[in-house]
């Protein structure tokens, strides 16, 4: 039995005893990544939350069956032009390779999102761990297959590799017909390089890098200082900054206000206590970056790194104000006039997010700028903070270039379609069709010559 | 105004009015691209015809709206931990390229399902025109643009450039967001060469060759060895064979029936009057690929040529026989059992198209080599030829590589999807959120908390 030819009631069953078995070793898993990560038991526990969620949500997706995009065109036309009964669905690309990323040693590895929407969407998942954390590969992994095992899964359902050249071998074999990916982007083209000399390229859905501005309007920097100086700094300084949500450029209107808030943010920073970095490649990075306006907590040993925040003007920006710094570090930006602001951040490279901070009254002058953010990212939020990402059936975590992903997410729901491909079948024979596109009355949405129609239990 | 914030209804309109000033100007256009193309008014009176179904086939989808896959979750969660609000809907990716074909004056050309899927998803387009018909492209142009003054479009909805050259900055430019392509294997590297080095580099869908394998099972070569030996001649030797969905490869059964099959196409080849083909490296190619099995009446001048059939086995099966050759060209390859059958067409590349012939008590064998194919194709076709590609709802074309193309269809209306992108809003203010995520009772298919709901009216 190939595992997306698979009943979609036995894969939303697969998903959950995965979800469950995860479950049922939570502690064993947070403690483990906890040793290996430094991230916290907090955040720790609340992202192997996250993952578990993922494989419900995606059971219940696949439960639910519309992301097949089940389409019906019965044969019509005239005796002379007939046109051929048409039947069309998603099915899965074939085995697809997912890369653990270091900064999230559950939702964006072994057990993660990639894994359970690859699964999800009937694609075997080979998965290349993250030398960041091994032993919580591993043990994710046991969890996934012991899962596989009970739920009587075909063998190959779900592997792991461990390596640089284990995952440079997987993106070149033959069988992967997709790979995702989460990291730098040198590491990122090196795949991406591998992948272009296959005899046979396949899609790469890699996210490399992003700056996530935020602009705090003038209203908005008045009636809420504070507010948005605490939330730029939990979002700057959570999990060490090393998300790729982190809002790396704010911008700050030259007012009175404006200049408060960066003094809290700055202030804030100095008195925070810091976070030892997931490995020596981001620390090297972070104080090679920083290291003019900020100091090292040497004596704490390890990665250990303060948070830094670097002051400039739309006047003064520099190329090293607009690059990716992963890591606890910000840089504030004032801005005088709209004009000015809106130039700064249109010269900036594409994002996964942009936030908007505006009151009411910012309204007139914000809406020309939220619409050209609008076509430079993923996800626009208001009066909130890009980090901590909500899984949920419409999120949308991708976005332009530097995210190969620019088409997809790989967040939320949707992210199954990464590993989705549609194929038609002409005047096919109901015994070679899949049951989703068979003559009865249907469980799951379909279109039938251009109706949509909904299973009648909905 | 930019096209792609247009209301939906104007953009259909839009759309609507390309076909009707197309339809003004049919016997002119048909006349032009006779001249240019060779491939006589009938094929062209019925391309045309293709050409504006598709404009107004996407106009209905515009209308309908579902292609946005508009998603409304709701702000959830607990005090402790809000979920926000997320609203998502696919957006245009911004200018696309797209590139007319040789072989479809209209219908994969500057009035093509490129341009048309492209404006329906708010996209303007530059169309590179093909050299092979300068001036069916321009004549072509000048009915798409009045008819975007007419309906009052902005400048720049539709442009077109001329030459190599032009082609290879038009994929370079910084405003071009994504690009499409039907042509050779040489020519799509080369494009995807010039993407790759872009700063910013963009998605490419290109259909660069297909072999498209037909199989007839014995008991279907009993059956109807006279049908379908018709059926491949014509499907081989219509528009000269200049299809990407021409059967290149035929499998037969070494049967007595098979035989006969196979001496049927061969003697039908040798008796057609033979096409003229579409330009130089065509015919260049034409002739240096099958020289050794057919002979061309150079009396004819120009680019004729004859049809030329291929025969050998699946023991003999070389290279040589694998390769596409764009023209009237076929290779038959007699098989003695199924087990040969299938490894010889899983060496094969992948295909847009597979086909098999097979009677009911075929059905055993036929079945696990249709699941093979399945995994090798974007379209299983059965008792048919796959030349003469429906244009609806459901239609696939496109396919594993050497499609670029592999996730997505280039013809059928969820080629849409090509050039358009997601975008989640997060707690955004109704002022800035498209009209598609307000609150209000919507007129189009959203999904609202995981449930998909229809309009009222539907």
């Amino acid at each position: 039995m190939f595992l997306g030819a698979a009943p979609r009631e036995w894969r939303a069953s697969l998903l959950t005893t995965m979800a469950d078995s995860l479950e049922s070793d939570r502690e064993g898993l947070v403690e483990i990544a906890g040793a290996e990560t430094a991230l916290g038991s907090a955040r720790l526990q609340s992202e192997l939350t996250r993952s578990i969620l993922q494989f419900r949500l995606f059971a219940e997706a696949v439960k639910e069956g519309s992301f097949l995009e089940a389409t019906i065109d019965h044969a019509s036309g005239t005796v002379d032009a007939p046109l051929p009964e048409i039947r069309r669905m998603l099915v899965p690309v074939g085995p697809v390779a997912v890369f653990g990323a270091s900064n999230f040693p559950f939702a964006f590895s072994v057990a993660g999102g990639d894994t359970a929407s690859g699964l999800a969407a009937g694609a075997p998942v080979v998965v290349k761990a993250h030398s960041s954390h091994p032993l919580t590969s591993q043990r994710s992994f046991n969890r996934l297959v012991q899962a596989a095992r009970s739920a009587g899964s075909p063998e190959g359902t779900i592997s792991i590799v461990y390596g640089h050249q284990a995952g440079r071998d997987l993106v070149a074999h033959p069988s992967i017909k997709a790979a995702s990916f989460t990291g730098s982007l040198s590491g990122g083209k090196a795949l991406q390089a591998i992948i272009d000399s296959r005899s046979a390229p396949i899609p790469f859905f890699a996210e490399l890098s992003s700056l996530n501005p935020l602009v705090v309007f003038p209203r908005a920097a008045e009636a809420r200082s504070v507010e948005i100086a605490n939330g730029i700094l939990a979002s700057v300084t959570g999990s060490g900054g090393q998300l790729c949500t982190k809002p790396g450029i704010v911008f700050l209107p030259a007012t009175n206000e404006g200049r408060k808030l960066a003094e809290l943010v700055r202030r804030g920073a100095k008195k925070a206590d810091g976070h030892a970095l997931l490995n020596k490649r981001i620390f090297d990075e972070y104080v090679a970056s920083t290291e003019a306006t900020t100091t090292y907590g040497a004596d704490r040993g390890g990665f250990w790194v303060r948070p830094s925040v670097s002051s400039t003007s739309t006047q003064d920006l520099a190329p090293s104000h607009t690059r990716e710094v992963f890591g606890p570090h910000v840089v504030l930006v004032s801005y005088t006039d709209i004009g000015k602001l809106s130039d700064a951040i249109l010269g900036l490279s594409d994002s996964l997010t942009a936030t908007i901070h505006a009151d009411k009254d910012d309204a007139a002058e914000m809406r020309p700028l939220a619409a050209k953010l609008a076509g430079r990212t993923g996800r626009l939020i208001f009066n909130g903070f890009p980090t901590g990402v909500r899984v949920s059936w419409g999120q949308n975590h991708g976005g332009p270039w530097p995210s190969t992903n620019s088409q997809h997410t790989s967040v939320g729901v949707s992210a199954m379609r990464r590993f989705l491909r549609p194929l038609a079948w002409q005047n096919a024979p109901q015994s070679v069709l899949p049951t989703e596109l068979h003559d009865l009355d249907s469980d799951i949405p379909r279109r039938v010559d251009g109706k949509l129609t909904l299973p009648a239990t909905a």
